[in-house]
């Protein structure tokens, strides 16, 4: 039995990975909504995960944390999470390692926060290099590494798919424009059945942070 | 056939954990060092790995990149690389990603430079902090995780030891006082045949970089 641990969906983008990729391959848990007011770490979460935040899998009590870790225990048991392909397998792997590690000037200007829809700014030449970067990530996935009809980031879904999904929202809340292949990519993500259900969970959430959403609309320009 | 693309071994320590890995289970490879003066992103680095950082690891000209994604690259063909127990292999890959992505505050007060003895400063609050949650993690390790006669984290050395290996070194350089069950862990670690290995490499590395010098120096009191 597996009870999931997230924050708000409007303000937490690594808890989005996890739930994702749980709904995607349809496996039951039980989710929990924990307040973290938007930040990824809280004391108050130590009971629920070693590292206290979110997103945190429990596997009858058992606590794994970390998204990243979180797929990487999923997909012992579901291999369909990563690329069937060695090699697909391995790109897959570095190009999430580096979501997961990285992007630090993209993730600081653009929060996300999926109730705005922001005119955007343009970007500073550290953000547009995490922009470029990204856009090239999921190009070379498409056009090397996609096998198959699959219309994801490696023809199938998989565990990469999840971890850019939150970037997909941002550049929709922030505006950013992308070339053809990337623009395909985020409009196949958006509508994802499971990423619907998570939008409109977030709009419906009560909670907000002022600070959080003048943070967003100081760097995304205003609606 | 294996190329490792590593930073200079004084400073790079995401360069370490790849080489050790490799070192300590005897995979053969040939290494390249390349000058990152002390940066871990560098353009000149594109035509090694898409990410521009080391280390990378080439796979008979295959890019894999990443610490973390070259550590799973590995161990797919050598399983020992993870703990074989389900739990403790769960465990390793979450305090692993918690490194990885993890620990900002350490990092930028303690820069890796195996040259220097510091005599240390009080850590402010937030490394005091990551100190603590890596002790915390050590210790769990080892007292929840480490099956067998084994002395590292999780009993036989794997990935987990790797990943925290240039935390070892940082607490020697900046003279962090640890408590028992961790300090065994760190000369354990300090003591492995490849860490003699770089650490004696690294003291022989000509090129040094004044700048890094100076900033270990400001953070951790002068030698």
């Amino acid at each position: 039995m597996y009870d999931l641990y997230i924050g708000n969906k409007n303000y937490s983008s690594w808890s989005l990975r996890a739930w994702l990729l749980l709904k995607h391959f349809s496996i039951p848990f039980a989710e929990h909504l924990v307040s973290v007011a938007g930040r990824d770490y809280n004391p108050l979460l130590k009971p629920i995960a070693g590292n206290a935040r979110v997103p945190a899998l429990h596997d009858d009590g058992f606590q794994v944390w970390d998204s990243l870790a979180i797929a990487e225990y999923l997909a012992e048991r579901e291999p369909r999470m990563w690329p069937a392909d060695a090699r697909a397998r391995a790109r897959a792997r570095s190009v999430c390692a580096e979501m997961h590690a990285g992007f630090m000037n993209l993730r600081q200007a653009m929060p996300m926060n999926l109730k705005l829809r922001l005119k955007g700014k343009p970007a500073t030449p550290e953000v547009q290099r995490d922009i470029d970067r990204i856009v090239e990530i999921w190009e070379e996935a498409r056009e090397y590494f996609a096998i198959g009809e699959g219309p994801w980031l490696f023809g199938d879904f998989s565990i990469a798919d999840a971890m850019f999904a939150p970037v997909a929202c941002r550049f929709t809340v922030y505006n950013v424009a992308l070339p053809p292949v990337a623009a395909a990519w985020q409009e196949t993500l958006l509508d994802h059945p499971a990423m619907r259900e998570w939008q409109a969970a977030a709009l419906l959430e009560r909670e907000a942070h002022a600070h959080y959403d003048c943070l967003a609309e100081e760097y995304g320009g205003a609606r």
